[in-house]
């Protein structure tokens, strides 16, 4: 498409295959995406796509009755010739994108048969895309990158052409799933399910080439709101039979449709606590209609009062989601799978595990992130969230010896499986995230969600690989500028783990005191003496009982509580001396200055690659780094402002607090 | 009109005279109003509007040499006949409105003849309605009341019978004057002036038989974004030319047009600053195009930086209207009125007069009020407002020997003469103010403009014998809820004069560092020590110097400063006593708590009126009353919270801080 940007998956990403002769073996729409690839991939390079004869690539879509997993390939070099095996057409194609990824490297010396496979059966991206524009949440609900690639002017667009390439990007990082609007469903985009049918098939069929399957966001209140119905009752006949009676006819028009993605209770969406039922009769209600079709039902776990009292200190908004969900482990049908925010609040720079990861055994869970950066930057800072991603993944709420989080989500900790599911950051602009390098993000987050024990770092080198191609100069810029920038995003926001002290309209910049007396339950409580949040059991409101030994007894002390986050369980007074050495404030006002030092160093950074990296990405993140160190230095000066007004402990390296 | 409340004016208010015989003598629009106005009173009250034979009342207008205001008139006694003279229609309408609030006082007695005139020419409502539902500001810019009653889906409204009862309304206290859009002119609005001219002259036709001239607010950059011109230059023959020309067309339209109002160079909007020229230069050239035709321009003061960095302590925006304005004294043409905001912020509950109405002797003034309750509890809460405005136009600038703001703005202190105008209150809503008790805030707000020598509760006395007649009881209780209503607004929200406590989305609620880093420039710099912004000469930004004697110096002492003004001038620490005797924080303590208890007595007050109101008054109001409850609590509780978390100094009484 003219003016827009290729992402990872430039022309040049294709020199290796398309400059060699290629077979492919198989049939169906999603061999045939392959072999399109691989056509346009010789056309383009001066190697071929032949039927017969000796070739430096094979690509064989065929039954193996030793393999069971459609999304799995095995690579290996027979002779001269790199071959890749699957099962089925999105084995294939995820096959066909690793030896795009491997490069020259894949078609070089022996190598053994190596059998790969996600490690995460769901990985998913959510839209929050609406069809109408949001009188007040926009056309995408904090989207930070334009407009919806799928809806424009309150339709589904005649124009597919993004959607079609956004969908050749996931494929190729292995996403399976997308859901296509907003999990707070409003009411042109509840038709969706109903009459604006045929257009959810239009995208169906867009997706359906790169193996990935199409959910729709549905309103618990729908048997009323679009079936007339006088309730929404779960255990209501009437309702049960409208849920599969409109299931069925979705299937009849969309037979591989994944399923529905529901927000139920949740920030004043409706839900089964109106009639008295738990939120697992709310989910098998649905879940039972879409079961003969295959379908799942993604449930959020994101329940809790959000018409809280700044003044009741009890109220706990972090506990809500373990107090309403874990005492139901057991009871959700097979295709359901809870979908659960990877921390107990909602999203912010720093959390602890959502301690419902850890408590339902017996419940498919899947762990969900934010790719677009709703708390961390807007898209208007870098911050390379895929190390939050990995060390959420990779954490152990049994301790040491016991699984991960992966392990878990992946069905390999005794649970059965679910997977990750992430809201997107792409829009309608020419670099389809707003930032050119959030494009890292997406692309981390799928590759995350295939194999979680990727580094960040190795994820984040193919992508500038692929992406910016043959520049070691280049490569190594992108690593000093994004491999530590949620780090530094950190250091120059809400220290410590305590969170939220942004603006409560749009969530970008700092207001220290935004959400203090707020009925969104996202409080620090910090005075003259000191900051943070008590939730120990001994003292406060028992968020740390929630989990698991060892991390129940860890977070609990003050002493054995990590530094990052001793604010999210610990008010401690201002000299409180953390680990680091340095007392409370001192590492807010050291950590303030350091996170806008590194931001000059980004820009520094930057600077150097002009005649490096295409013009229009050099001007667009160099535009966006002067803002962000605007940004950062509203966010430096009001919160060591803040702290220095409340505190009186001045800075002990005498720097400018205002 | 069906379902709409009378307001002042229901048909019990004309029993007097309408069971009276009444003679008209006169003719022209404005006498017929009143002639119609005695035909209903007498259709329902069995008195007759006769030509001829003996009357009870005769209300005459007629030529008299002795008298040159037309907006005057005269009351008398001849015999048992009570006679109103006037040379003009509209004098005439005024004095019939006289009559009918003096009810059966003015058929009593005998009485000498007693001239009466308004003590300010200009009495003007400004709407800030917008044609087209803006997306952030809505139908009306801070309005409380429902849409607008002049426009509608994007449009001036077919039906205008609201808007022709709100012109009788405002003709019946003596409002002569309505701007009928916001002065926050968006593209939609700019056309009022062109194309949309027919529809602004059938308002004016609304209007001009209740002796009120319309105005539009207009934008500076019209001759760009109408005329297609490359420049809006003040001084460039073209853009001087298209005003001239655009102001003919008016005057061919609606030969009584009033003028325009112009908000330049402020808060974003354009203005002549763009083109190197200065306010006076800017309003001259349209003051020049509308000269011809007797219409005026009133050009608004409130110019100010409001992209301002709170680390900067230097810049006061309490500054800016006097630095912009002051120096232009002598400059503006006689046909431009400067309207300037009463405070030299923006609307609070609390301010010093703004020195720019000392500071302008040879330039005609306008004192602008705020009727709609922007930052006064948006007409959710009870707050009578006469009491704050008379303070105002009785304020003597250059102390007891010197005139009143009144005597400057109605020409009686040397500068020529202007007037007051306010931001209108009304809208769609039943009860035209969405609180039913706010209508006493327009009420008052024209009898005021009218004599600023009556007193708060004299007029306000006026308004329940109108609105609600014939009940002690109701007198004395809505005495006791809305006389101190200000006051006690006053004393749960931001206390001593500092102003700005509140939601930067919407101004409504506390958010006590809300504005506290904000690029509007409004601030308070509490720390754990003090709070209070020092706009002393000696060591703050130096804005005492911008008012005369004796108030630079009272203002600039913190041993002189009056309490309520304190922290508005001063930052001092928080055990620093007032003249009350109590420290800064017990008072703030004191004060919320005590501004909570009124709220509740007023609950109370209010809760003895059922039965004695109409029943759709008694509900409004005990719902509102309610909602004041709760957002009092919120102040109350919220200020006394974050004082208390900065001071550490705990209540003397004891009382629940949390």
């Amino acid at each position: 498409m003219v003016g827009v940007h290729p992402a990872w998956l430039p022309a040049s990403a294709f020199r290796s295959i398309g400059a060699r002769r290629v077979r492919v073996v198989g049939d169906g729409p999603v061999v045939a995406t392959v072999r399109g690839e691989v056509e346009t991939a010789v056309a383009g390079h001066g190697g071929a796509l032949v039927d017969d004869g000796p070739v430096d690539l094979e690509l064989v879509c065929a039954p193996d009755d030793g393999e069971a997993d459609p999304e799995a390939f095995v690579v290996g070099r027979a002779g001269s010739t790199t071959v890749v095996r699957a099962i089925d057409g999105v084995g294939l194609l995820y096959g066909f994108h690793h030896v795009v990824r491997l490069g020259e490297a894949a078609f070089t010396g022996a190598a053994e048969d190596r059998r790969h496979a996600p490690r995460l059966p769901v990985r998913m991206l959510d839209h929050w895309d609406n069809v109408d524009v949001h009188p007040v949440m926009g056309q995408v609900e904090r989207g930070y990158a334009g407009g919806s690639i799928f809806y424009a002017d309150g339709a589904v667009r005649a124009d597919l052409s993004r959607a079609r390439a956004y969908a050749r990007l996931l494929g190729s990082i292995g996403v399976n799933r997308v859901c296509l609007n907003n999990v707070n469903v409003h009411r042109t985009e509840a038709r969706l399910l109903t009459d604006l049918l045929p257009d959810v098939a239009r995208l169906a069929e867009v997706f359906r080439p790169h193996g990935i399957r199409v959910h729709l966001s549905v309103s618990f209140a729908a048997p009323m709101t679009l079936g007339g119905l006088p309730t929404a009752d779960p255990l209501d006949p009437a309702v049960r039979d409208w849920w599969a009676r409109t299931s069925a006819e979705v299937y009849a028009a969309i037979p591989d449709f994944g399923g529905y993605v529901v927000k139920a209770d949740s920030e004043g969406s409706p839900g089964p606590f109106a009639y008295g039922r738990d939120h697992a009769e709310g989910a098998n209600a649905l879940a039972r209609a879409l079961a003969p079709f295959g379908g799942t039902v993604f449930w959020r776990a994101f329940v809790y009062n959000h018409r809280q009292d700044w003044r009741d200190r009890k109220t706990d908004r972090a506990r809500a989601a373990h107090d309403h969900f874990a005492p139901l482990d057991g009871s959700f049908d097979a295709n359901v799978v809870v979908q659960v925010k990877s921390g107990p609040v909602d999203f912010q720079v720093r959390e602890p595990l959502s301690p419902v990861i850890a408590a339902m055994p017996r419940t498919r869970l899947a762990v969900e992130f934010q790719v677009t950066q709703e708390y961390t930057g807007q898209q208007k800072h870098v911050c390379h969230l895929v190390p939050q991603w990995h060390e959420v993944l990779g954490f152990q709420p049994w301790g040491e010896e016991g699984p991960t989080v992966a392990d878990i989500a992946g069905g390999r900790a005794g649970a059965p499986a679910g997977g990750v599911v992430a809201v997107s950051n792409v829009g309608d602009d020419p670099f389809w995230t707003g930032h050119p390098l959030a494009q890292a993000n997406l692309f981390g987050f799928g590759r995350l969600a295939w194999d979680d024990r990727l580094t960040p770092e190795a994820v984040l080198d193919e992508w500038i690989g692929l992406t910016f191609p043959g520049d070691p100069a280049v490569r190594e810029a992108l690593h000093d500028i994004m491999d530590g920038s949620w780090l530094t995003y950190e250091r120059y926001t809400a220290p410590l783990g305590v969170g939220w002290m942004v603006n409560p309209a749009g969530h970008y910049g700092p207001s220290v005191d935004g959400y203090e007396y707020s009925p969104w339950g996202t409080y620090h409580f910090a005075d003259r003496d000191g900051v943070g949040v008590d939730r120990t059991r001994s003292t406060g409101t028992g968020f740390t009982g929630q989990f698991p030994a060892p991390w129940r007894d860890v977070y609990e002390s003050v002493e054995t509580c990590p530094d990052e986050l001793l604010l999210f369980f610990h008010h401690v007074p201002y000299d409180h001396v953390l680990h680091s050495g340095k007392t409370v404030v001192q590492h807010i006002y050291d950590s303030h200055f350091a996170g806008c030092e590194e931001v000059s160093r980004m820009v520094e950074t930057w600077a150097r690659l002009e005649g490096r990296v295409p013009p229009e990405v050099f001007e667009r993140v160099t535009a966006l780094l002067q803002e962000q160190t605007r940004c950062a230095a509203e966010w430096r000066d009001q919160v060591n402002t803040y702290f220095w007004r409340k505190s009186g402990v001045p800075d002990a390296r005498g720097r400018t607090i205002h």
